[in-house]
């Protein structure tokens, strides 16, 4: 979707990390490309198949960055926040990314932008700016790295015990309610396989199933 | 291990992909700290909790890196050839990386190395080099994701199939000489999952088993 662009202010702008690096007329020509963008909860933000959106930077919200399998299924790579940076939506601009990710609201969101064309020609031109950019892409490296270990070394089971615990901390109950959907969004897996646990949990006395609730009977047997 | 370090040629060092972008005196300094090392097929040439290594440049034979899980099963993550360059041996010089990998080497190998401490230097000096380490780190992250992807998407049988049909390739015959053990390294599972699909495969008259062979009895029933 084609959104209508806000302008930009200068406070905005000297948010952005390389801000101090850039001369005068670079800053000119960054304040005249440089963008703010608000998309709604649950909106698409970027897509590798999309619209190449360039460098972002949140202001506020929330924005979820995630892999999808042919059969549909996310794998969330890391989550943004406001105060956050980032380059994988900026594709297009940097070569060395050749994998396909999907960014989506998980708050209304208010982005600033360095849209890929612009972004591109900094790039080429301005080291710091260069290297900002690959500094970044490193960054982002290391938190998908640790979500990879916990996905590929954490057993399923020990993941959904872990989310269960985090939701009755978090509500100070040991009635949570989510769904099954929830919870395997949450843990990275499919719904079918958090219905199958929890069953296998409930046949064993640990936990009470309700309708989109969980009632721990037994915290400690928890895996 | 500490090992005997040998001097460095000009023809090697000029292999060094920021070599023209270094002063005669940089230059100097990096000939001065370059080593050339050998290793032995089988041998450990780095581990995130021993000796931090610097930048490596394969001039002979090839390494692997992977990931280690608890129980000690690898995650192979990709793997470098000769004239390939690679900073992942350098975390201790580059923050961004903060999760832990291996190299071994698959074959006897000859690596031109930039130790961490001179890497250091012209990382916060020479911003040609700086913009190298995290471009590298870049395209590295890449190769990474691609094979997550295939970990995470391509269902375990329809990998070790794969294998097979590579293997079968390879040697132009349908008996292939090979152990559960290295089919399983191959597609980054455990050896009881290879060989409980193996003997599936077998129940189905796909194909048959023999000691550290396998023989294809029908090509296109593979998964």
């Amino acid at each position: 979707m084609r959104r209508k662009a806000m302008s930009t202010s200068l406070s905005e702008l000297k948010t952005l990390p390389f801000w101090r690096s850039l001369s005068l007329s670079e800053q000119e020509i960054m304040a005249n490309c440089a963008q703010i963008r608000q998309y709604q909860k649950g909106e698409l933000i970027y897509s590798h198949d999309q619209e190449c959106l360039g460098l972002i930077k949140v202001l506020s919200g929330n924005i979820r960055t995630f892999m999808l399998s042919d059969e549909g299924r996310e794998i969330v790579l890391y989550r943004l926040q406001s105060g956050d940076t980032d380059v994988l939506s900026a594709s297009c601009v940097v070569n060395q990314i050749t994998f396909e990710t999907q960014m989506t609201a998980d708050t209304d969101c208010r982005l600033l932008i360095v849209p890929a064309v612009c972004l591109s020609n900094f790039k080429e031109n301005n080291l710091p700016v260069r290297c900002f950019i690959f500094e970044k892409l490193g960054e982002k490296f290391s938190d998908v790295m640790h979500q990879m270990q916990k996905i590929l070394f954490t057993p399923v089971d020990v993941r959904l015990s872990g989310a269960i615990k985090d939701h009755m901390e978090k509500c100070g109950k040991s009635e949570i309610t989510i769904t099954h959907q929830q919870l395997a969004d949450e843990i990275n897996t499919s719904r079918e396989v958090v219905s199958r646990l929890l069953k296998r949990m409930e046949l064993n006395g640990i936990i009470h199933l309700g309708r989109g609730k969980i009632m721990v009977a037994n915290k400690s047997r928890l895996p």
